[in-house]
């Protein structure tokens, strides 16, 4: 799993989890941005002294660690290392303001509101778990109507334009949990009639060069979850 | 409240309420870069369309228009406003891309830890609004320890440095409510004793040129959050 990490631009370490949506997300930036790095994983059960160290305030993965200074909060990370490796390519930011803005803004709408959506339908059964689920579906319908509308998005392969960019990697890192949580709990939220666009973004975002390398099996996501899904059910509930 | 608002790059409104600390921080931002704009005060009982169809996900204050254009959300704002006026000084973002990350941590820390404890201090009574504000107490000494010990902000005047900068922003709009929530729950919350570094930093932001002029009415303020507190408390609860 771990490579020897030290080029140009010193030694890069990533604390992560090989199922984690969000280190997918800097995972994902990193192979990008051709990044060599050393892929440090953690076990949350027992955090290592190396993260509790590198990020006391939220005890939680992803943490970048750069030249020994530590970068938390996946997004933040993201975006430092476009910022760090500003003159590699490709640039994962728009130039334009106004484009990054809006990439932001449904950026932190991924994490402000899919996010704790996906959450309650993995933690959802029987009629609870159909309405958290229309409720993620309602919430992805007003992504298709941004690539449909939005002319930062419409009728280009990427959110980012003609490459991955910010929100492709928010939404993005996402897919591997979301795909495993149709499959747990036998609902369909991406339904390709329904957000065609958004449906054929998955299907591009996930077989691009960069992505497809780092994207978890998707049979140890599902086994993953659904053993979370039947614990968190079971009368200990933990 | 509106002045006329057509500079050297373009039309610049502002929706927002003249109470909200979300707004607060962007009119801090528009004051620091010396930003004309319209200000547009929302009723947020009776919404306006124009805010309806600027802001259709979360129809929320603020949003900034320019040149017909909305950003939402209070810290994509004041970035938007940073990046969009790149030659104005000052630079609210730190240029180095490891103090930007930092400065981006604790912002966020302010929105996910700080402000939904805040929101549970005003709801809370008796012993739950004790529990609630020992709970705020130890978020805010966290910052204090950051100020003290973290290379970006120890022995400097402002988060930013010498000038005040995206932290100062996010951290600096929740004073005013702060303050009257510390009145309203008569608790004390930024003990000067306990927070030396974090309540001088309190003093000389809230009165730095550019602050100082958009602060809100202490009196207002503190009369807006007792009656709200006053509506959630009463039977009808709204």
């Amino acid at each position: 799993m771990a490579t020897e990490a030290c080029g140009e631009k010193g030694q890069v370490q990533l604390l992560g989890g090989s199922l984690s949506s969000f280190v997918l997300r800097v995972r994902i930036a990193l192979a990008l941005k051709g990044i060599d790095y050393e892929f440090i994983e953690e076990n949350m059960q027992n955090r290592s002294q190396l993260l509790l160290q590198s990020n006391p305030v939220h005890r939680k993965i992803p943490v970048l660690i750069h030249n020994g200074k530590p970068v938390c909060e996946s997004m933040i990370i993201v975006q430092y290392i476009d910022e760090a490796w500003d003159t590699k390519a490709p640039n994962l930011m728009p130039k334009d303001p106004y484009d990054l803005a809006i990439a932001r803004f449904w950026a932190a709408f991924v994490d402000d509101k899919l996010v704790p959506c996906m959450r309650r339908v993995f933690a959802g059964h029987g009629e609870q778990l159909q309405k958290e689920a229309e409720d993620l579906v309602t919430n992805f319908h007003l992504i298709e109507e941004a690539l449909r509308t939005n002319s930062c998005f419409s009728g280009k392969a990427y959110f980012g334009g003609d490459k991955i960019g910010l929100l492709d990697i928010a939404l993005g890192g996402m897919l591997a949990v979301l795909k495993g949580l149709e499959k747990a709990t036998d609902t369909v939220i991406i339904d390709p009639e329904k957000m065609p666009l958004l449906s054929a973004w998955m299907d591009r975002f996930c077989q691009s060069n960069g992505v497809k390398e780092v994207m978890p099996d998707p049979a140890k996501q599902l086994e993953s979850l659904s053993a979370r899904r039947a614990r968190l059910a079971s009368p200990a509930g933990n």
